[in-house]
Parts: structure tokens; C-alpha cells; sequence
């Protein structure tokens, strides 16, 4: 991505390639957000790993910065969301520790080229996602709810979108729940919580997927004191085509 | 695992049943350790980590107490052993994390029942482990060489014993070297710097695995200040089959 050209959100963006979810944090609050990921695999697939205060991706995107190569950041301070910057150089510090997460936008192609509706990207808006009433599993200081991102289907393709996304372990897999939003705690889907509403057609089912916004949850709920995140739905583009994703990322979090 | 009961090595007991190494930290190494597995994850397969102050295993051993489950531990100081304890109540904290990696004697049945040798079992001594010249990689803080186990085989059984243990990725997997020992940095078989030396039969070729006993080379290298591990081959003896380690393992690091 080159820097500052786009602010937007990624959702249509550099098709067949995978994107990732964001988290920053101080060092001291890494070890309890790296237990949270590796308890909530489908909600925050880890797919690389920095070192503290190293801001370039190694494996992702070769030599990318990540302080300035998504096209907008969340920065919260005691839980609470302060702004939203387009580069975070001015807050870079040397305790930072960056995680990148798979993301539901690298199988949205595949969903297409499997016949499936991708709602969001007809309508040219950012996905729908919902805090539902369904805990993470919690990790030493952080907890939270599971965040969900959502995709209408007419009901004879659920079973094929099941079948498309669960290919993607490292992008959430398979949906977490198909049909009534209330049974997982979602009163109102035109009032997403993240990201913009969109049209269900008459007879279309709402299908959920675990979501990398999960994290942005969890660090309110638990009044993390300093954070960076994307922007929901504004992703890191990464150089990895989203079908090689499982193989690359089995070296995610290492060299070896 | 009966408390005090048994403090010798495990190599041939509880056949079946996965085994486990163990490395105990305080929380301030905890995410340098983490992301030191997760980068060496065939040396380091990470099959269950507790949460800072809970010495109780929820999955690998539920109800079994880290704290006297194991016949022998070593307690590390500023990265020198200082002793060999057969209990560390008394060295307990409330900021200690522990880390349970998978362990190849967990593969060892699977060899005997393909027609291997498992040598030092035989011999009805520990298995041998040595230093490499292969440099583990590093992770915050934490460096330090490869240590892998050996056992010989006969030249025609070599890519059998490949094929056996390639099916334990969570216990390290397949070979990482067969045939000469210097070239990764092994000086003389019957000195190894863990365990016993085992007799090699004429013609027979060394065969070495990437071992747990790794993070024990990388605590001393970095002078951790305070850490437990087990004493080299006396293991964690799990509730577990070794066959069902991989699918257990998806769960291990989490409880979703």
C-alpha cells in the first residue's frame, strides 16, 4: 500500500491477496494478548509477530512499516477510543509490539468465484460487525466478547459458504453461526457496531463469522491503558496471495 | 503421575500416553518465551500454557499440579543450574507462567510398533541429547543453539523413522539430521551435553530430532534470572494419547 494514497476501507482492494487485522501494544501487555490469540484461534488467527519496538514485517510484507502502511488506525488510551490517525508515527515507541491477524476480507474472492453474494463489496461499503453476547476466552488481564462480521446468503449456499471459507483457517475459517442474530446476542443488524449496515435480500440468512475486531473488544473491555489497532475494516494489505496463506503462515510467527 | 513416587527418567513409561517438557517463567519473560516457541515450533511445540500464578493443567493433565507432577525438575538462576529438585512447592510464585512442550518420547511407541530401535530405551537409559552448532531463533531477549535428541537407526530404516515421526508434529516432528554428527556441530556422540550415551551397532546411522530441552540451551545462553524446567528426560506424563496430540493440541493453547 503506498502511504497516505488511500483512507478508505480495503474491502474490494488488491483482489486474491490476503489482508490482516492490527494490534499494538506495550510489551507489558504482550503476553496476555498473544494467550488471548492462541485461545481464540478463530477470532484472531496470528499470522506474524515483531519483535518490540521493530516496526517492519518480515514475513507478510517484506520491509513494509507498519506505522504508516494502513490507510487509517484506531488509537485508544484506557479502553477508550481517542482517535483515529492516518499514520502513527508521532506515537511510535520503543516497547511496541505489533501483531498482525488474518482477515475475513481474504476469502471474499474465493466467495465470488464460488457464486456467493459479498453484500458489503456490491453495496461499495465497509462490512457489517456485531459484538455478540458470546466471551472470548479470556487470557491473564483481557477479556472481552466475540466480535462477528456478517455476509447475507440465500439458505441453499450457506453450506457452500461454509465449505468456501473453511478452507481459510488463517482468514477465521467457517462461519460461528448462521440464522437468528439474537441467539448470539445481536439485537438490530442495521446497527452494527463496526462497520456500515447492508441490504438483506427477502429470504436471505445472516451468516457470522469470528472477527479480528475481537481484539478492539477485548482491549476496551479491558481498559487496556494504551493501544494502536486498524481501523475496523481498514486492513493491512499484505504481499501474500490469500490461497498461500495456511503455507506462509505456519512461518508467521518465526523464521525458522 | 503419583506424586514422588517415581524420579527417575520416563523414557518407557506410561506407554502410549504423550509426554511432555516443561518450562516455568516469571511473566516479565513470558512473551519473549512464547514468541520464542512459536518461532522454533518444531524444537518448541507448545501444547498448553497456564495462566501467570496457576500451576494446574486444564487440558494435557486436568487437575494434575505442575508443582509435584514431575520426577524431577532443575531450577535455573541467572541462567546457571542450581539444583535438581523433585518438588518446587517452595519455589512457587504468583507471576510464574507455565509452558508444557510437546516431547519425543511421545513418538517412541510409534517407532517400536514400525520395527525401530529406540536404543536407549534398550539400554534402559535417557536418551542422549546434544548442543548444536544451529542456532535456534531468537526471540526478544532469548537466544541460543538447537539441542536435539539422537537414535541411531540402520541406514535402510532412516527414512522409515521419517515417515513414522512426520505424523508427531506436536512432539517435534520428523528428523532434522541424519548421518554425520559434525555437521551440526557435534563433536562425540558419547559425550552428549543431556542425558546418557547410547551404543551405536556398526553401520548404524545417528539420527537426531529437534528437541525440548532447546529452551533450557537458550535460558542459560540469555541468563534468565529465575526459571523451572524439567530435569532433561524427566518428563510431564500427560492424560493424554500420543496419537490424539495433534488434535488436542488445537486446543491446547485455549479452551475455545
Amino acid at each position: 500500500m503506498a502511504r497516505g494514497e488511500i483512507t478508505g476501507n480495503t474491502a474490494s482492494l488488491c483482489p486474491g491477496y490476503a489482508q490482516a487485522n492490527l494490534v499494538i501494544l506495550p510489551k507489558d501487555w504482550a503476553f496476555d494478548f498473544l494467550l488471548f490469540g492462541l485461545r481464540n484461534k478463530q477470532a484472531c488467527p496470528i499470522l506474524e509477530i515483531l519483535d518490540a519496538g521493530d516496526p517492519v514485517s518480515k514475513i507478510l510484507a517484506p520491509g513494509a512499516d507498519v506505522r504508516d502502511e494502513l490507510p487509517r488506525y484506531r488509537l485508544w488510551l484506557g479502553g477508550e477510543l481517542v482517535d483515529e490517525p492516518t499514520d502513527i508515527r508521532h506515537l511510535w515507541r520503543e516497547d511496541l509490539v505489533s501483531f498482525y491477524l488474518g482477515c475475513s476480507f481474504s476469502f471474499e474472492d474465493a466467495l465470488k468465484a464460488a457464486g456467493l453474494p459479498v453484500r458489503h463489496q456490491e453495496m461499495g461499503v465497509n462490512v457489517p460487525m456485531y459484538r455478540t453476547k458470546l466471551p472470548a476466552a479470556p487470557a491473564g488481564r483481557l477479556h472481552g466478547p466475540l466480535v462477528v462480521s456478517m455476509r447475507p446468503m440465500p439458505p441453499d449456499l450457506v453450506e457452500k459458504a461454509h465449505l468456501v471459507s473453511g478452507d481459510f483457517a488463517e482468514a477465521h475459517g467457517q462461519p460461528v453461526h448462521a440464522g437468528d442474530p439474537a441467539e448470539i446476542g445481536i439485537a438490530d443488524l442495521d446497527r452494527p457496531e463496526y462497520g456500515d449496515p447492508v441490504h438483506m435480500h427477502p429470504g436471505e440468512v445472516p451468516v457470522f463469522w469470528a472477527c479480528g475486531v475481537t481484539p478492539q473488544a477485548a482491549l476496551a473491555a479491558s481498559r487496556v491503558e494504551f493501544a494502536i489497532t486498524h481501523a475496523p475494516g481498514h486492513m493491512f494489505i499484505t504481499d501474500i496471495k490469500a490461497e498461500d496463506l495456511g503455507g506462509k503462515a505456519l512461518l508467521a510467527c518465526g523464521r525458522s
